[in-house]
């Protein structure tokens, strides 16, 4: 089992495992590369490449046990363990990540937000409460965290990031339009919805022209 | 001024653009390549070159017209118009995106919402409504809409793709963990949020190792 994943084996995991499971509901002990394949429409050379940077667990004829696959491509993906993460900056982005349900399935737990306006601290979003920003780095410190998101305008956005390397995190979520400093060791994974807006709004003006 | 910008210099013109627009409330009439890398903390070579890439209104020592460069990079963005969007899939992660009120600065309005279930048609989200996923190939003909985002579980995602695709939808914005095949001429944007947690996750518990 390799350790290096590609990006795009790592995006199809969800895909395998979300099928797999549903194979588990319905009780089916072992599948194979090319029946995964089929139903997810994917080729079967990438499939049966993507299960074996992930399983030792394929054997010829029989497929894999549905439940060790499950279990190594949720290893692959981190899933295995829940992290609890802080989200500093609970505006509109920081709110709507908030409300969303979705996090936790992929392992991810957010347990606190924290904003530097005193007009929304006290808040509570989707049972998580707003706590004013002098908090952060004591929070973080004392609950152990790992994980922080950032959903603050760009100009504070590199201000957080440092509270929150000090205070112990070591993986970064920027959703914040801003290129982010980090020490040797700290991952930051930034998602920049403005650039992909960019790039369809682009597209359709060529297209239309 | 070239028309193919790269991914890096698209992710950064927002950023531009939000300071010129600063400097613009202000009543600032020049700026410098050098005193925008400055207010910024980017290497001015780097901001020279993403400006004359979009712009060609640079004067040496004067710098750039700050009203001519908003133009310039909103043009390079694709912001100078507004397009309407619809949405399918009305969940946790749709409801957050209809939410956030942050895409109309982009160029994006969102007009409608769309899903499957009876059960949540009807309901309002941020003034727009849910309708019925039966109306969508007729509202995005009328309407005219070119870009449809996509927040429909994975197994879903595909069958509304080639609905939108159908309709006249030629930009598609696709945040389920599914890969979607298009004709020539359409473009898809993916945004993988659970790879990139996925990766998030793999890298705390090497660092924790």
């Amino acid at each position: 089992m390799r350790e290096n994943l590609s990006t795009q084996t790592l995006g199809r995991l969800p895909l395998y495992l979300r099928l797999l499971k549903e194979k588990q509901n319905d009780a089916v002990e072992y599948v194979s590369s090319s029946a995964l394949a089929n139903e997810l429409g994917l080729v079967e050379i990438q499939v049966r490449k993507d299960l074996a940077a992930v399983s030792s667990g394929g054997r010829p004829k029989v497929g894999y046990r549905v439940s060790e696959l499950v279990r190594d491509v949720e290893y692959a993906l981190g899933y295995d363990n829940t992290y609890d993460a802080v989200l500093v900056g609970a505006g509109n982005l920081g709110r709507a990540l908030l409300s969303y349900g979705g996090f936790q399935a992929y392992g991810l737990n957010i347990v606190a937000a924290f904003d530097a306006d005193d007009a929304v601290v006290g808040e509570t979003v989707n049972g998580k409460q707003i706590l004013p920003v002098h908090m952060l780095q004591d929070l973080c410190k004392r609950l152990q965290i790992h994980i922080g998101i950032i959903t603050t305008p760009a100009e504070c956005a590199q201000s957080v990031c440092d509270k929150l390397v000090e205070s112990g995190v070591i993986a970064v979520w920027n959703f914040a339009p801003a290129h982010l400093a980090v020490p040797a060791g700290i991952l930051v994974k930034s998602e920049n919805m403005a650039a992909s807006l960019a790039q369809l709004s682009r597209h359709l003006r060529d297209a239309m022209k």
